[in-house]
Order: C-alpha cells, then sequence, then structure tokens
C-alpha cells in the first residue's frame, strides 16, 4: 500500500470509529484510560526497550542533549504519564452535558448538547510522553485521533501506540480510536493534512516552525499558537514588593515557555521606586535587560533596546523593559506588540484594573498575578492540550471542552412552521 | 491605488476600528442602529433610485427573474430592513457577559468573558437587504465588517454602505467598522480571502459555487454550510396524524430552503397506515416521489429511487423515500447520507426520542417537530447570520453570541507560580 493509502485508510477507520466513541459512556472511556495505565506501568520494560532505540539514533545523529531529554522514557516520566492518565480519569466526562435549555413561545422546548468533535489529527515533536497525555484526552472527550510525532520518536510511539489499542479492545472499545502514524516525515504529514473529509480538526504542537509547515500545509481546521509575547504592566498604583515577586516569576520561574514575561512595561511615577530594586533582582538571577532610554536612566548597566527587541519572544533570561508616561501608553504598546497570549497589570487601583481586563485583546488577561497561569492545569480546567491564540472556537488554554462542540436538541409535540 | 492596495487598506482600517468597536458599549451600539433605521428611512428614494441603476442592468444582462426580485428594493424590503434594524437593536449585548467564573484554591478568581471575533469577512450575492443584516449583527457583536456583495447589486450595496456610514460617525463610532467594498468580481474577493493578518473570520452567504470558491481560496478561516440533506425518520410508535403533518410542512411549506426535508424515512411497521395516505396528499400538493422498491409496492405512482436520489438536496418538490426494517436502519441511513444539518424523528416512544437526540450527529436534531425550525430566529437566537454544518467554533445557526469568542480573566492578589 501507497503512503497515501495507507493515512487515507487510516482517516477513514478514525472516522468510522468516531461514530462509536460518540455513543461511548463515561464509565467505558475511563474503563479505557485505567487499563492504558496499568498496561504502560506492566510494559515499562519493553517501553523502555524500544525507547532506547530511538535515543540511541538520536543520539548518533548527534541530536541536542535537551533533545535526547525531551525524547528519553525513564521510571519518572513513565509513571508520570501513568498519573496523568489517572487524572484524565477522573475529570468530567464533557460529552452529552446540556449547557442551556429554553422553551419558545410554540412550546419547543430547545437545548444545546455537547459533543465530540470527530476526528482530531495531532502533530508533535519527538516528546513521546505527548502520545499519551494526547489520547487521553481526545478519548475522554469522545473523539478519535491520529497521532503524528516525530520520527525521532516512532519505535516508542509506535510501542505506546499498541499498548493503548490493547486497552481500548479490552474496554470494547474501537481499536481505530487512537493510530500512531507508522512512517515518518513530512510527506505523511502533509498527506494526513490533505484528508479534509475524515479529519475534523489539526492541532499542531511544538516550534514555530512545525506550527507554520502545519498551518501553511492543511486543508483543515488549525488550533495552534504562534508565539506568546507575554506583558506585564506595573501600574503607577502598584504594590512594589508584590511586582517585584511576579515580574520575577514571570521571567525566571520558567523562562523557556510561552507564558514566561518577554517585556516588562514600567509607569514612570512607580519607575524610580521599583526599576532599579528589580534590576539588582533580576541581575542576581542572570537577566539581561534591554530598556528603553528612560530606562537606562534608571539602570545604567542594562543595554539599549532596539526595535526588534519589542516584538521579541526570547524564551530565555533577557527581558525588554519600557517606562511608559501613562497606561494608554502601555495598552497602546501591548495592542501593537503583544501575540494575543498574556498580559498582566499589577495596580492596587480598581478602575484601572477593570479597564486592563476588559480591553486587553489576550487569551489571559490578569490582574496582580504572574503571566505563567495561563495553563490549562493552573486555570482549573483539568488538563490542556494546548494554548490557542486565535479566536475562532478557542482562544487561551484548551482543555476537554474545547475538543467538543455543541448541537441544538428540540424537544417537539409535533410542532410545524407557519 | 491598485485593487490589491485598496483592499488592504480596507483591511486595515478594519483591524483598527476593531479596537475601538471591541471597547463600544450597548447604548452606543444601539444608537448607530436606530440611526441606521432613521437613514435609510429618509434616503428610501434615492435608495431606490441607485438600485433601479442594478436592476435595470440586471435586466438587460438577461438575469432571471427570481434573480432580479432578491435584487430589487420596493417599500416592504426596505421597511423590512428598517424592521430588521429595530430587532437587532433589542437583542441582548453579548459582548462583555462573563459566562462562568470560579475559584482556585491559591484564591485566583478566574472568568471567561465574552469578546468580539475582531473583523469580519462577508462574502454573499446580490441581495442588498443582506448588506444591512450582516451589518446590523457584526455592529451588535462589536466587530468590525468588510462587505462584499455580488456585483450586480454594487450600486445598492455602496448607497447603503453610505447611509450606515453616516450614522455611525453620528454615533461616534469608527466609520471604518462598516465598509463595502466597491470594486466588484471575483479579483477583489480573491484579494480579501488572502488578508489573514487583517481579518479573522469569513462568512460566506450563498449558493454552493461560492461558497465552494471562498473555501478553497481562503487562508482565513471560514464558517460555511455546504448543503441541507435533511431528513425525517416517521417511526414504528409515530402518531400517523402527526407525522403527516410535519412531513408535509418539512417538504412542502418552503421546499427550496436547506432546513427543508429531503429524505424520508419510514418504519415498516407504520409504512402501510402512514405512506399511501401521505402520498395522496403530497400528490396533491404537486410533490414528486422518488421510493425504494417497498415504498413502490406501497405507492405503485411513485418513481423509483436511484442511488443518486438517497444524497441530494433537490431544493424542490421532489422528496426521496425509504422504508427501513429498524431504527438502527434509519441511523445508519442519516451517517451515510445526512449532511449534519437537521434530522427530525417521528415517535410517540421516549427511550427512542431520546436515543435519536443522542445519536445524530447534525446541527439540530429533532423529536416530534419540523425541520424547519433549524433558523436562528426560530430557535430563539434572535437573529442569524447564516448556518454552518461544520463543527469548529459554531454547529447550527450563528446569531450574536458565536461573532464572539471568551478570553479568560484572573484577579489575582499578588498570586505566582510555583
Amino acid at each position: 500500500m501507497s503512503e497515501t493509502d495507507l493515512i487515507e485508510a487510516m482517516a477513514v477507520e478514525a472516522k468510522e470509529a468516531a461514530r462509536q466513541m460518540r455513543r461511548a459512556g463515561r464509565s467505558q472511556k475511563d474503563e479505557a484510560l485505567r487499563l492504558m495505565g496499568e498496561k504502560i506501568r506492566e510494559g515499562e520494560a519493553f517501553i523502555r526497550e524500544e525507547n532506547q532505540k530511538d535515543v540511541v539514533l538520536a543520539r548518533e545523529s548527534d541530536l541536542s542533549s535537551a533533545f535526547v531529554d525531551r525524547l528519553t522514557l525513564d521510571s519518572k516520566t513513565i509513571q508520570s504519564m501513568v498519573d496523568g492518565l489517572k487524572e484524565v480519569e477522573a475529570l468530567p466526562d464533557p460529552v452529552g452535558e446540556v449547557t442551556q435549555m429554553w422553551k419558545r413561545p410554540n412550546g419547543l422546548i430547545v437545548g444545546r448538547m455537547r459533543i465530540p468533535l470527530g476526528v482530531i489529527g495531532f502533530i508533535y515533536e519527538s516528546r513521546p510522553n505527548v502520545t499519551v497525555e494526547a489520547s487521553s484526552l481526545c478519548l475522554k472527550s469522545g473523539n478519535t485521533v491520529i497521532l503524528k510525532g516525530g520520527s525521532e520518536a516512532i519505535h516508542s510511539n509506535r510501542v505506546l501506540g499498541r499498548l493503548l489499542k490493547e486497552a481500548l479492545v479490552e474496554a470494547d472499545l474501537p481499536e481505530k480510536a487512537i493510530q500512531v502514524v507508522p512512517t515518518t516525515g513530512r510527506e505523511a504529514l502533509k498527506i494526513l493534512l490533505g484528508l479534509e473529509e475524515h479529519v475534523d480538526l489539526i492541532i499542531p504542537r511544538g516550534g514555530e516552525g512545525l506550527i507554520r509547515f502545519v498551518t501553511e500545509h492543511s486543508r483543515i481546521p488549525v488550533l495552534r499558537h504562534y508565539k506568546g509575547v507575554c506583558h506585564v504592566y506595573v501600574d503607577e498604583f502598584a504594590d512594589v514588593a508584590m511586582a517585584s515577586e511576579i515580574c520575577f516569576n514571570a521571567k525566571v520561574q520558567r523562562p523557556g515557555v510561552c507564558n514566561a514575561m518577554e517585556t516588562m512595561l514600567v509607569h514612570e511615577r512607580i519607575a524610580p521606586a521599583f526599576l532599579p530594586a528589580m534590576a539588582a533582582r533580576y541581575k542576581a538571577a542572570g537577566v539581561e535587560l534591554r530598556g528603553c532610554p528612560r530606562t537606562l536612566a534608571l539602570i545604567p548597566g542594562a543595554k539599549e533596546a532596539q526595535p526588534s527587541d519589542w516584538p521579541a519572544e526570547y524564551l530565555e533570561l533577557i527581558l525588554a523593559v519600557k517606562i511608559v508616561s501613562t497606561m494608554d501608553e502601555a495598552l497602546d504598546h501591548i495592542e501593537r506588540y503583544g501575540s494575543n497570549h498574556t498580559e498582566s497589570i499589577i495596580t492596587s487601583d480598581y478602575s484601572r484594573a477593570q479597564r486592563f481586563l476588559s480591553e486587553v485583546d489576550s487569551s489571559v488577561v490578569l490582574v496582580n498575578a504572574s503571566t505563567r497561569f495561563n495553563d490549562g492545569n493552573q486555570l482549573g480546567l483539568g488538563a490542556e492540550i494546548g494554548i490557542s491564540t486565535s479566536k475562532l472556537h478557542a482562544f487561551g488554554p484548551m482543555g476537554l471542552e474545547e475538543l467538543t462542540t455543541k448541537k441544538f436538541i428540540v424537544y417537539g409535540s409535533g410542532q410545524v412552521r407557519t
């Protein structure tokens, strides 16, 4: 069978399986999740054996040690896969929920019922634990999934896919509900992205290069986020100690992720009291500051920010700093350079807090809290399959609900239209 | 200025205007809607003069009388535009609604707030009343809109666009919130569909040809519906009189629309009591029946259905009829040939009604009511900008809420992530 035929056949089977998955009740899905955890725990030795093949090849290909780290499955990562399955098992089932119901003047009772989306194509890089995580979320939300992971993880993904399939069969769910694309490379990916008749949604997770490739080649709707150029605005009426804690956390706690702060905006009236001490704290943590001219006047050691710094997503210990004369200037800056991802205001002024929340056009807008809270788990969605920075269908962290849609159900008693 | 530059400039201005529109309150938007109605009423003579230019050209081009009818603005259609504006004015403003709010263990208070999508490209055929209808819905939901109507309505659309703009300015809203593309033809449309940096959503309304063209050429997400192959399933336990009323209404009341029934599925146990009388009623109304072999045995006059009849969207007084042995056979038929648009079951059996509602994968699923109720007004959404038969973002009739998305708002008190 050609690669095209193979992948198309997978998609057709995924769509057939989706009909059964739509009807699957919570207990059956939870049983499958429980069995998956069991099989992964029991299969640990075998999983690690297969994973070692990937790891050896990756080392031979001189891939970076960070890459090999993400690829490697040890006892700890395997345990965290099992724990993740338990957490998803404990989440409520979104399918079948009727979110609203109302009665029309003619007596029709109209409701909106949550249903699965159908077939999801999940595209990711060489992190085999994502295979299990994405599968569990798609399964719990009643969807079927076709997984296309990075080619460097193919042995790991194949064995994980096999174990997940065994669990599905034992739980009497269709084995084609979770399928790992067995071939590697971008050609296979392109084929998958063209199957708009069978696949309802594509979710890519990975670097900007992968996401741009997917977006450009997909004929299927894509939920994605490009980058997080997140801002904290330290208002004139901020509590200086609180601002310091939050700005430190937002930049330093985990700089390599999308919800880390990249630009700090500081009101001119608070800058003298706030910036020098903050700069010293950043310096001690190894953060490089790149400031506007007014910032440099307060922090002599800082580099001068270039125009390319304002839209930059550093993902490392670098921070752009700008002093603004008004809150409006901060809002204008965010509007111009932000990526609609996450912004936070630090203020004790009620009306400024409310204004920031309502006017900033980002997926998560916070008052007096770190940008690092833009995360499905942290916000209470229970789990996260990704973050969307475009507004259609989902905006911000996507949990189980975002893997569903709603249909209208109508209870009548003979009504016809006049 | 080239056509490309012109349309791109419109999109840039629409995006700038979107920032102001996000902040506009209900009273300001309602004032603009009120002024629009006033200006259209006062400008009636001028509107009709401009519209006559389009009508004369359409007649000269030998366009069908149905086409000329839809194009023509008389006192009655102008009055109904004004009435439509009043109805939208009376609808609640979806923007700013916080649909949920919860508290996290660390004290963060998390809510989801409705916000506008941004810039909407609305593509339609030569029905100038749609210019006003789409504008009013986009305005009320805080979006800006670029309108690309059929070239045959260009004089009408230009004058309507001018009046709408006057109302915006008087209400102190940005005049670029509603813009009519002043040039005609598919080249202009293609340019608009490529502006993914400035336009957030494309909504096409029109025939299948237009919708396919838009989908194929758009780099922007498209909300659309292709076709409505709607089914009524008359169950073994149906009330025969009710089934007759509903099946008659679903086929005959307005056969040319997407929510009219195209295939009737009849359980074998009720077929002898139901079908012959129903067929006589259809015959009197001029409906042509195309039946499966078992149907033909009961209705000797009917034509034999061909394989092409089961997936057909007739949009006229033709009905495909199939006798099924079980409810499962009806569900399988709908799964195979339906278009996920609208299906209805007629039954007095409780568990069959519930099963149909939960298993049928269509945007509107009804029990004991006509398929003709798949309509935003009829279901109580207040207004409708279109019907989506794909599941992403919206599934079924789209009202004001479907022109919004939700962002997360977070009230903190100094929380950082550990």
